[in-house]
C-alpha cells in the first residue's frame, strides 16, 4: 500500500503526476489546492490571509467564508479535475474529502496570534488537525478497485468543516492503513540544506537524525517533516519527499530520486 | 429503498430537507444547485446563459469554463454544504459527483439551437443525460450504512464531466436501484393545473394519463415529468413530486402531500 501526496503550489504538473500515479495499484492519493485559492480569492476581489501563530506557524486564516471558497476550490475544482484526468486514464477514481464518511476526523484548533504584543485566540477560525481516519471507507474503495482521492477540509468531532494541513492528513492516512511508503510530492526536490539551492538536496535522512532535518526545513517543508517524522513513528516503512516537476515523479521517487527517510 | 432530489432553486430551506431525510435510511439523495450557480456566476461579473434547443427545451449553456464553475458550485459548495449538515444530523453521509467512480455516465448531447433561423450546433457544450448508474458502488455504500449524497455533473463516455439534469438523473438512479419511491423536490407544491395557482395542484395522476400531465407541465417541470415517466416505466413504484419548501418535506410527500404518480 503506498500514500501519495501532492501539493497544491504553483509549478505542478497534475498531467504528469496523474499519468504515473495510473501505473500503480493499491494508492491513496491526497492532493492540495492551496495555489487555486489564493487565485480564487483574488479573482473575488478579495486577499488571501495567512497569519503566524504565537508558536511561529505560518497557516492560512480560515474563517467561515473562507472555509466556503477553500471547500469550493479543494472538494469542487481540484479534487474534481484529478478526478476527471483519473478517469480518462482508465482509471476509476472517486474523490471524497475528509467530512465525507467522516473520513478524517480531528480537533478543531484554537490559533493564538500574538497582535499588539497581546495573545489572542482566533475565535472564527476552521483550522484544526486530524486525529481518526476512516480506513473501513478507504480499504472497501480499495478493494472494489477504486482509487481514492482525497482532499481537505477535515471534520471537526463538532461536525464543523476545518482546514486541515494536506502532509500531516496524508501521513496519518499512511500510518492507519500502515502503508508502506508516503510519497510526498511537491514543487522542490526534496529538503534542501540551501532552500535557495535546488543542488543542495539531503538524499537521504535516518530517523535518528530527524531533528537535523528540523533544523533545515522552512516554510511548508517543516510541515512536510513533521509529517514524515508521524508517519515514521507510527510504522510507515520509508517516506520520501519528492519533486512533482519532474516526468514520473511517483516511479523516480520509488527510485530514490528526492529525500528518502527512513 | 427510497432516491429523494431536492432542487437547487430559490426558496427550498435545506434545513428542513435534511431535518427530515435523517429520519429515513435506505436513502439516496440527489441536489441541485442551479440557483447558486446563478449568484455565483453573477459574482464572478459574468451572466448565467440559457440556451433553447430546437426542439424546444431550455437548458444552461455549459462550455468547458461553465462546466468548471458548475463543478464548483454543485459538487463543491453544495454537496458539501450537504454533508455537512447531515454529518451535525449524526447522519454519515458521503458526497459524490457523477463522475466518482462512474457513478453517472451517458452521451453527451449535440445541443441544437436555432440561430437567425438557421440550426447550428453548439460544439463546445458539456451537457448530456446519464444512461449508466454504479449501483455496486451505491449499494456497498448503503450497506456499510452511508447515505450517499450525489450531484451531477456526470461523466461522458469520452470521459468528459457533463452537465445532466438532475431530476431525471434522480429518476435513472431510482429505476436502477429498483427503488420504491422517487420523491422530486422542488419550490412548488407539485404539478400545477395553472402554474400561478399554488391551489391548482393535481394531487394524483394514473400512469396512463401522463399525456394530459405533460401538457400542464411548464418549464423546469417537463423534465420532472418526464423523470417520472422514465422511472415508473423501467418499475419504481411511485413518484411523488412535493413540496421542498415545507416542514418534514420528505414525510408529507409519503402521506400523499403533492403530486403522486402511481
Amino acid at each position: 500500500m503506498m500514500v501519495v501526496k501532492v501539493g497544491g503550489a504553483q509549478g505542478i504538473d497534475y498531467d504528469a503526476v496523474l499519468q504515473d500515479v495510473a501505473n500503480y495499484k493499491d494508492l491513496v492519493l491526497i492532493h492540495g489546492g492551496s495555489c487555486e485559492l489564493n487565485t480564487f480569492v483574488e479573482r473575488l476581489g478579495k486577499k488571501p490571509k495567512m497569519v503566524t501563530s504565537a508558536s511561529g506557524y505560518v497557516s492560512r486564516r480560515t474563517d467561515r467564508e473562507t472555509m466556503e471558497l477553500f471547500t469550493m476550490v479543494y472538494a469542487g475544482k481540484m479534487n474534481k479535475m484529478v478526478v476527471e484526468k483519473l478517469q480518462q486514464l482508465n482509471v476509476n477514481a472517486v474523490g471524497l474529502s475528509g467530512i465525507d464518511g467522516r473520513l478524517l476526523m480531528g480537533k478543531r484548533k484554537n490559533i493564538v496570534i500574538v497582535e499588539n504584543g497581546k495573545k489572542k485566540v482566533l475565535r472564527d477560525d476552521y483550522t484544526g488537525r486530524p486525529e481518526k481516519v476512516n480506513t473501513e471507507l478507504l480499504l472497501s474503495l480499495l478493494e472494489k478497485g477504486y482509487l481514492p482521492v482525497v482532499t481537505p477540509p477535515a471534520l471537526s468531532y463538532q461536525r464543523e468543516r476545518i482546514n486541515a494541513d494536506g502532509d500531516r492528513a496524508a501521513a496519518l492516512i499512511a500510518s492507519s492503513l500502515e502503508a508502506d511508503t508516503l510519497i510526498l510530492l511537491s514543487n522542490v526536490p526534496g529538503l534542501l540544506r540551501n532552500p535557495e539551492d535546488e543542488e543542495s538536496l539531503i538524499e537521504r535522512i535516518d530517523k535518528k537524525s530527524m531533528g537535523t532535518a528540523m533544523d533545515y526545513a522552512h516554510g511548508r517543508m517543516k510541515k512536510k517533516i513533521m509529517g514524515a517524522v508521524e508517519a515514521l513513528e507510527k510504522g510507515v516503512g520509508q517516506v520520501i519527499l519528492g519533486d512533482a516537476r519532474i516526468e514520473n515523479p511517483v516511479t523516480e521517487a520509488l527510485r530514490g530520486k528526492g529525500t528518502v527517510i527512513q
